[in-house]
This record gives C-alpha cells, structure tokens and sequence, in this order.
C-alpha cells in the first residue's frame, strides 16, 4: 500500500479482490456499487486510445477498467469530494500516467478534452428523475450521485456524442424502466443502440439492472440481446458470473 | 375426436398436450412454432370482451388462449389455404361459438370488425423484412408467413392501434433484432410499450425470440422487463417452463 495517501474521516480503503484494486470510499459520501462492476465488465475495451469516465464518482469504473486495458481513461466528476476521493485512489494505485481525473460539469467536457476523439465512454449517471415527487435522500453527496440534480440522461448522452470519435461506443449502466428513453434519446444524437444486457436479482425476477452499448454513426441493424445476468442463486448468494466480477477466479 | 371435420392430402392433426387442442398442420403449408405457444401464454387474457389474432396462420394462437378465456376471439388470416385450416380446427376443437375466422388482409379488420373495439390483439407477424437480398422460402405458403411479402411491422400496428379500445393492448412476439424499431412505431401510433420478456435459447445464449406488449395511450412509465425464458436447459432439455407450456403441468 502506498503510504503517501490520505485518508480523511470516515474513509476507508476497499479492495475490489477481482483485479487486486483499491479505492478509497466513505458511507457517507459515495461507495461504488455492484453497477459500476457490471458496467467495467460490460463494453469490450479498446485496446489503445482514449476512455472517458462520466459521472465518475470515486472512480471505481476507471479503476477497474484499468486493469483490462493500458487505453488512457479521463475520469469526469462534478462533486470536489468524491474527485478528490477518486484522486487518491488513482495515487493509491499507481494509475496517475493512465488515469486523469478531471472535476468539472460534465457538460464542459468537449471543451476540456475536445471533440471527435473518443473511443469508448462509460457512465453509472444518476438513475432518478429530479422530480418535486421523489423522495431524495437528505445527504447532498447521495441525492447528487442518485438523482438528476445537476445533469440527466439527455445531457450525457448529448454531451458523449460531442466526445465520441465516429464508431466509438458510449456504455451505460442504468434501470430497465427507463430504457425507452435511453434508447430514444441515444437515436436523437446519433448513438445507435446495439447490445443490450438485463441484469435480473433472481432467475423469477423483472431485471433491475440495464447494461446498453451504442455506436455512435451506427446502423440500425445488428441489435442484439447479450445472455442474462443474474445477481443471486436461488439460495441467495451471488451467482458465478458475479462473484468472478466481484472476487475473481480462484 | 370430430368425425366430420376433414383433412386433406398431407395434413395432419397435432395435439398441444398442456390443454388438449388438436391443431390441422401441415409442414407444406404451415406448423405452429415455438413461438406461437410463448404468444399465447405471455399476455393477460381478458376475461370477457373481444380479442383479435392477427396473422393468425392456421389458429393455432387463438386455439391456445381459448382454453384460457371465453371471451370471443377473431382470427385474420390473409392465406385462404391457412383459414381454411384454421377453420377445420375450430371445428374439431368445438370452439365455433368463441373463435371466428376471417380470410382477409389484416389491413381490412377494422372495416371488417369496427374500431376502437377490441381488448386484447395477439400477432405472430412475419420476422423477416422483404429485401431482393433475402433468402427466401421457395414455398410460398412459409415465404409469405415468414417475410414481409403482404405485410410489414408497420402496417400491423398501426392496424392493430385502429382497432384497440383506449388502454386495449397489442401482445406481439418477434425478433430481438427488430426490438428497436418495434418500440419506435408502436410509439408512433400512440402504443406504449410496458412489458417485455426475453427468450433466449440456452443460459448463455443471447435472446432470440422478443415478446413485447403495449397499451394504446398508456403512459410513457412502467416499462418493465419481465423474468427471462430459456427454452433449453444445459443438456439441450426443453426448460421447466418451456415443458409446462407445452405439455402441461403434469
């Protein structure tokens, strides 16, 4: 372990054991999901060239990204905490010639990094809608990483048409309910939907968990349904394909 | 079994075994599928009220989900070599009362049976787009079943939306890699997709088969994707699911 990072209050280190990574988290400002595993394991990486990380949060997409490929990964994230979070974790783990990280709006991101350039974007964006309606968690850090409080689906996926190379691919993570949208607002700016996979709690359960690749340029065709994931076994526990996600092969 | 119903040269009579009906078929002409059976169990049946079976081949759909419900269901059927079988099978069945069967261009239904008046429209349309590039079917009967020779997606929902009622329901199965434009012209005619499910051959398989039910004026929320079929398990069995489809529960 690298000596030289800090560790603020209420911080911790956790390791990802699947690929031997760490990543400083806090409750109380963000902790990285079983959806930011899934959307690392989701897109084939681009082998060189540029990754960009949107709504990155404390980084733990890029960090885990970055075992499986030496592509350069930009890191985007709008909340000072979480990208200084995500920092340390990049000093932590020896990754600060691949990874940068960047705090700033998404929105500002063609200006910062440029136009027509990217190869592959991710993104685990705020699920909900900021509706007047919705119960949003009293915690700033949490409501700002869950709800659409400062930038939503169009935004992203706007802005990622901006960034993306011609053919480059934009992968995210998001719920099934909001799949139309996802898939309509994808067409609007000219990413084409291609693979799309659902991720079901249980083998008996509606999915709860969207994994969906675009091209952007692409065409039309070619639409395919990637087999299922499940997150648990019938007796509850993570299932194979998970736990190697999660822990690895041994 | 119905001693006045005939069968002509090279018919035969199947049984589905989950709910006793005997199907005329005839593999120069046309069999029920797989996929038939998935349609016919993946809608909720209305209880009363009227249900159409669009592209309705020879009612084996119809045949199916009339052990499920008495309401009335009609069948369209543009092959008169079709309905004519379809007829004979209702006739076998005993089902004259419930089933009707119409020997006519879908386009023609609403004419035919009046608009905004139906709950429930079931159709196994055909996949396969008509491009001079397209292999198809030297025998005309499956050609036809199986390409957009005399209809299209199209044409089928926005007929289908003519004869719903408000909050009537349009239950088709398709191919995944069709999904996309599915979703975007049932929006077209004011259909909203709500629920999907998925069926994929084996476990690691991607999806083949798409069954997808929408609302006339429904809301654009609640999309959901609903628990994942596998027709085959790994030793390339007929699923539990899949079994109790097609043979029942015993």
């Amino acid at each position: 372990m690298n000596e030289n990072v800090t560790l603020y209050e209420n911080e911790r280190i956790d390791q990802l054991y699947a690929n031997a990574i760490q990543i400083i988290q806090s409750s109380e400002v963000f902790s990285f999901s079983l959806d930011a595993v899934l959307l690392a394991n989701f897109p084939q990486l681009p082998k060189r060239g540029q990754i960009v990380d949107l709504c990155s949060g404390n980084g733990a997409v890029s960090l885990f990204m970055s075992q499986k490929t030496p592509a350069k990964i930009t890191q985007i994230e709008l909340q000072a905490r979480l990208s200084d979070m995500a920092k340390r974790s990049v000093a932590l783990n020896q990754k600060t010639e691949q990874i940068q990280v960047i705090q700033a709006d998404l929105k500002e991101a063609p200006k910062l990094i440029g136009h027509d350039c990217i190869d592959l974007i991710v993104c685990n964006p705020p699920y909900f809608k900021d509706l007047p309606t919705n119960h949003k968690n009293p915690n700033p850090y949490l409501a700002i990483a869950r709800h659409e409080i400062h930038t939503n689906l169009e935004t992203v996926i706007q802005t990622s048409a901006k960034l993306l190379k011609m053919n480059g691919r934009l992968a995210l993570v998001h719920r099934p309910e909001r799949f139309l949208e996802i898939i309509e607002i994808m067409q609007k700016y000219q990413i084409m939907p291609k693979r799309v996979q659902f991720v079901y709690p249980k083998a008996d359960k509606a999915a709860n968990i969207l994994l969906v690749e675009g091209i952007l340029h692409g065409k039309k065709d070619g639409f395919k349904v990637l087999p299922p994931l499940f997150t648990y076994d019938a007796q509850g526990e993570y299932t194979p394909e998970i736990k190697r996600m999660l822990y690895g092969n041994e």
